[in-house]
């Protein structure tokens, strides 16, 4: 058998299985290597919170192919044709050489091995805070079969009855999940203004709004000071503000970082966000080496800027093309991240695809937002509520972003916008999408295509709409006088309402009771009502009837993030 | 206040009421009516098969908003400001005058509105067998809700235990369904060779499967020779072939054909498909008239040519379109459909969107097919499993057509590709799509992602792939000599196997085995596993080794619409 090339993957987990696969199957004569520090290949690392959280208890799942065989190295070597080496840490890269330093971490022995092309998918680790007490006994990640070995076992002893979870992005609300699910007390402690910060803080706010639901307190805007700790065993997390929260075990979520260093030392440049930079072709600076997965920075798609997505799936495709360009030239190119990301949270899932607002204005977008809270499918079948925030680009009409939260079917709603985003749709296209419609599936009008329409109506002037934290604003600091009108009818109002001052005129009566709307035609009027689509009615009645300053409440009370009276 | 317009709607299904609800949104000025034969409005019509199953037991469901208003004219008046007048049939359109003449079917007056725009939307009527008996008692369609009513009655009585489906097509399989479910013994007649025309034979093949394994009867390519009955009362369905299904019920689904006949006398030019012509803007040949729903045929998007698609949602989108234009004059296009259909099967779902096999063929595209067979999510999360095939167009990669059946999430399978399609993404693009991932919503690599890879290896002339069908046909026909290869674990051929003298050598003991092998490397060789993923790393070893002519079973064990041995 001709050797065709020696190919060099460093790193075990998920860009780097994937490349030497797909490397393999472009050519059976090359020889195909694998350089993996720890003693696992292959880990399902994205399925950690749902094994600690006990969603299934065999560990062996996360290590094996679906027809249940481990993915070892003599797995590697028989199905696939891959010398895997584990426990083996490369040392360093020379790229003089073309030569990868390894030592085994059994045996400290050091060995190297040469490569025609070599893939650096080292991954991330977790970024711990600089505070005092992190060596504490107790306190983890969730990064590594390890932690979630450890997480685990704490389960199942079922001794730990407080829990804090240091960050409230998306591996720290899955963990949160599932140890509340262990029936242990959680609190999580973020230091932004919102949990989820790829959501828009209003749609954070129903995810978090959940969360308490469920019994788990949320801190956002809360500094951590330092961990507490009695004989090196974690006691409590105090906080900035002073509150100390006693707990026997913390969560550091805070984040990954690019682990980067052995290519910076091989003299392979470093972006901006400290990971590897990649062309298209996931090619590194230096020539023959590429770099997949959670190590390197890549192109944001909408705003062809850098950006760091440290994603399982995004891995397994720029593996996938750098494989292709290892084994036949530079021929395949990767196309870029949008960000789309998603979690579940108990019965709720959240998720966002492309640029939520905040990101839309930093990259200088002029836009427009809609806010739709609507269900998933007919009330006669069960459906549940969606919330979601489209983004648009206001000169083109092209979908930038879109955001949705809730008990329904979030992500075949982010799936669906996340393709049009690719295939830069706008909302002229995507008003009368033809989407599988049946009613066990959708409405009709899919929640997707109704935001659309809404969103035609706020670009063609005829709706004017008002966000739930806006009006909020304005009535905490007295700002304005609007006038606000429930559209609903008189049993809603009694089972549930706002009770910000608004009047209650139901839709069918208005058009009878204009007298009871203000003499100014030109004072503000908010409407609204459960959804806001009798509420949308209502203001274009009252804009006929010559009001000129009239609003409605994006999402109606289902959007509506803060208490209400009732 | 001003009388801007007469806006009259005939029809008060889906897209009557939606128009008309549009345009008095566009204009409150105008004077907004619709004239509907029957004593219903707004009826949810999709959602028939549904009530009569008993996945609801309140009818009021079907006739209600989401707070549970009937849509009846006393809500279209007050919440609407809409002019509903139900029990209304119109007679005759004089288009010269612009006038609807209709008769009140409960008084038999005659009498005459004025309109400025007209919108028809008549719908459809059941196609009906021209076979003796079919004015049987005990023989009904389920189109209007009185044939809802009917069967709900059936099921709740509890006295029918026997009923035969004539038609095996959506509304068929749906209706199939509901009176399982009821307790009743159905029998499925289907005059083609599959059922589900929309979906190609061997995704329609596993569908009927699943009917068949939850005891449903059906019979394909064949034809109905007459109702039998006695004393005016349906005893039994008799087919050409000669055999006698005795039956109390029978329920024809054999398709629905326009209602255009009121359009056709008013000189309005009706298709190929008998349904009304309309422009890009809904308007028919006659100006100032418009149509939308069931009545009507459209342009298709791939194919540029006319189809006939009565659904539900297009019938919405469609009426949307034609109120902006009827209020605004012409300046919003509807873009045609890519015939997209779902629909649900106990356990399973099934659906298609853009061109089938058949289609595309017939359209004289060159295309490339793939059957893929494999989860929605990871097997950890208790995945089930998708059997999709996707269809591109060869010159450009352009995806053309996807359909998708099984236990999985079939319905986000096909709303991925139907947005695909209106995106004209090519395999190029799809293969790196940035998708929703998280292990409780998807696989790292998608299920359409994945069927985009496998499309790329097939038009790159890595994958030679080979149809169920066909190898059964070659094993039935004796046609060549294949060397069949099962790639599987021994363990796993205990459990499941084909046997169609296939030879069993494992994956990971190929390389070493390969003597075993034919010694003619001409010879076919076809390789396969349960999904056949290890069949297609089997089929490179084999070509690598310098076989000629391998190819793998697409799809693999899961994708087998035949019996197995085991």
């Amino acid at each position: 058998m001709n050797i065709q090339q020696k190919i060099v993957v460093i790193g075990g987990s998920a860009a780097g299985p994937k490349t030497a696969a797909r490397a393999r199957r472009l050519s059976e004569e090359s020889e195909v290597t694998i350089l993996e520090k720890g003693p696992d290949l292959s880990m399902a690392s994205c399925g950690y919170p749902y094994y600690v959280g006990g969603v299934f208890d065999e560990r062996k799942m996360l290590l094996c192919t679906p027809t249940g065989v481990v993915r070892d190295p003599s797995f590697f070597m028989n199905a696939k044709g891959i010398n895997a080496l584990t426990s083996c840490e490369v040392i360093s890269i020379d790229t003089e050489n073309k030569q990868v330093h390894y030592r085994n971490n059994k045996t400290d022995e050091v060995s190297s091995v040469s490569y025609d092309k070599l893939l650096i998918s080292t991954g991330s680790t977790p970024r711990i805070p600089p505070v005092q007490g992190t060596d504490l006994d107790g306190i983890t990640t969730l990064q590594s079969i390890k932690d979630a070995d450890y997480l685990k076992k704490i389960k199942d002893d079922n001794r730990v009855k407080k829990a804090v979870v240091i960050g409230g992005g998306l591996i720290g609300i899955e963990t949160a999940e599932a140890l509340e699910l262990a029936g242990i007390e959680i609190t999580i402690v973020e230091l932004m203004d919102q949990i989820l910060p790829f959501l828009d803080w209003e749609i954070a706010k129903l995810v978090e709004n959940h969360l308490k639901s469920k019994g788990v307190n949320v801190y956002t805007e809360t500094g951590l000071d330092r961990f507490i700790g009695e004989n090196g065993k974690l006691t409590a997390v105090k906080l900035k503000s002073g509150t100390e929260i006693p707990c026997e075990l913390a969560v550091i979520a805070t984040g990954v970082k690019p682990e980067s260093g052995l290519a910076k030392n091989a003299g392979i440049s470093i972006g901006e966000f400290g990971g590897i930079i990649v062309d298209e072709y996931m090619e590194t600076s230096v020539k023959d080496i590429y770099a997949a997965g959670d190590c390197v920075e890549i192109k944001h798609r909408i705003t062809e800027t850098q950006s760091y997505s440290p994603m399982g799936d995004l891995a397994n495709l720029q593996g996938r093309i750098a494989a292709t360009n290892m084994v036949k030239g530079n021929v395949e190119k990767y196309s870029g991240t949008i960000q789309t990301g998603i979690c579940k949270i108990f019965d709720f899932a959240a998720g966002s695809t492309g640029l939520n607002e905040r990101c839309a204005e930093k990259s200088g977008f002029e836009y427009e937002t809609v806010v739709n809270a609507s269900p998933d499918k007919p009330g006669f079948m069960s459906g549940k509520l969606l919330v979601s925030k489209m983004i648009v680009e206001k000169s083109t009409g092209r979908l930038i972003g879109y955001q949705c939260a809730g008990p329904g079917d979030v992500s075949k709603q982010l799936a669906q916008a996340a393709i049009a985003i690719r295939g830069n749709l706008t909302v002229c296209d995507l008003k009368d999408l033809d989407l599988p419609y049946a009613p066990p599936f959708s409405l009709a009008i899919d929640h997707f295509i109704a935001s659309s329409h809404i969103m035609e109506n706020k670009l063609k002037g005829m709706l004017r709409g008002i966000t739930a934290r806006r009006l909020r604003e304005m009535k905490c600091k007295n700002i304005g006088n609007p006038f606000i009108l429930d559209a609903r009818g008189p049993d809603e109002y009694e089972t549930m309402r706002l009770g910000i001052g608004e009047v209650l005129i139901p839709l069918g009566q208005l058009r009878k009771r204009l007298i009871e709307l203000p003499e100014d035609k030109n004072r503000e009027i908010i409407c609204f009502c459960k959804i806001s689509l009798r509420g949308y009615e209502a203001a274009l009645i009252l804009q006929s009837a010559g009001y000129t300053n009239v609003k409605v409440l994006e999402g109606g009370i289902m959007a509506w993030p803060f208490e209400r009276e009732k």
